[in-house]
């Protein structure tokens, strides 16, 4: 249950688990209910701005897979390490964005491919995708999630 | 099982079950956990633009029939037909919008209205539907929902 | 069962449990799902315009707080009271707003501290908000929920 298998893959793409962020409001990081663990939306610090306008949408890439580091690091907070996923059920990505940006899916892919590169199968999810107005603390990407356990 | 009787009443709609749409990131259509099925968002193909700009509230209704059509594509592909739905359990709404576009739940209670349609009691559902700013590919219109097998 | 100890806490803070809200569409107020039960998104009565704009954020936050009410009366008319939540999963929070409204975290923790005030422990959760473009009935805000009873 270390998840060594999938810190190695982080590695791999020279990446590593970071701390779990600090909470911006009144919440918890994760809530688990049954198998299920529940994650609250997580940004990434220092990717701030607007996708379409003050970032690329290859930033905005890089900016969700940051959003899903803070996700896996949360994960790992909660299950004491990786292995414990059994599937990554439900995806859910944010993007502030200007009008015009159609390329949605292409930004929220940064966290999807992150997770399908550290867990394979059991990566593979449901998703949505939508462009919004503005998000906490000006973070140009925030994705959340729902993982399976066991 | 095979969901004939709701195919039927699809039919008396003058509507038919569409193929599965292909995807258009790093995701699948639908992940099982449990009895519970969770599908990605659809939008649905025609239906571009914003509703309260180029299209009206009537079209955005239309679309959003669109969309949960195409959700029902992916029911059918998760369980092999539709009579294994035990219950829509939650449905959200995106629509792109204009900011001053407060007939939101009238746009997607053309997805709604279809799954009762084809349901009955069992389409009966807990809804979010919320304005934003874009949707991938440029669509009016974005549903997802999570429905209960068994 | 009587939930009469979360009440009390909601009369210390000066508020008491509305009627649910008319639906503003094809929808119900909350399905069950084994030991989860869905809710759907609840704006609040008198609580229209823009975060950032027309309200302010300490206004956005008096929103949020009645938007967790409303669902609190879901909860009551789901469970027959609040005595039989086990624990607050899942909570989502849209604020209406500017471009460039940072503090969304702040709106939604008007919906947040409410629940943990009535529910102690059992009312953290995991959270994910967001700043739109526009709501239902041009709400304020709207804040939905997944709740475990049991």
């Amino acid at each position: 249950m270390s998840g060594r298998a999938e810190l190695d893959r982080l590695a791999e793409l020279g990446l590593e688990l970071p701390e779990p962020r600090a909470k911006a409001g009144n919440y918890l990081g994760w809530v688990r209910a049954g198998d299920l663990l529940y994650l609250s939306g997580q940004g990434a610090d220092g990717w701030n701005g607007r996708v379409g306008d003050s970032l690329t949408v290859d930033q905005g890439y890089r900016a969700a897979r940051a959003c899903g580091l803070n996700l896996l690091a949360q994960v790992h907070d909660a299950a004491g390490g990786l292995a414990a996923v059994r599937q990554v059920v439900q995806v859910r990505g944010f993007v502030c964005c200007t009008d015009d940006l159609a390329e949605v899916p292409q930004v929220i892919d940064g966290a999807s491919d992150l997770f399908i590169a550290v867990f394979g199968e059991r990566g593979r999810h449901a998703r949505t995708a939508i462009g919004v107005r503005a998000l906490p603390l000006g973070f140009a990407v925030e994705v959340d999630m729902v993982v399976q356990l066991g």
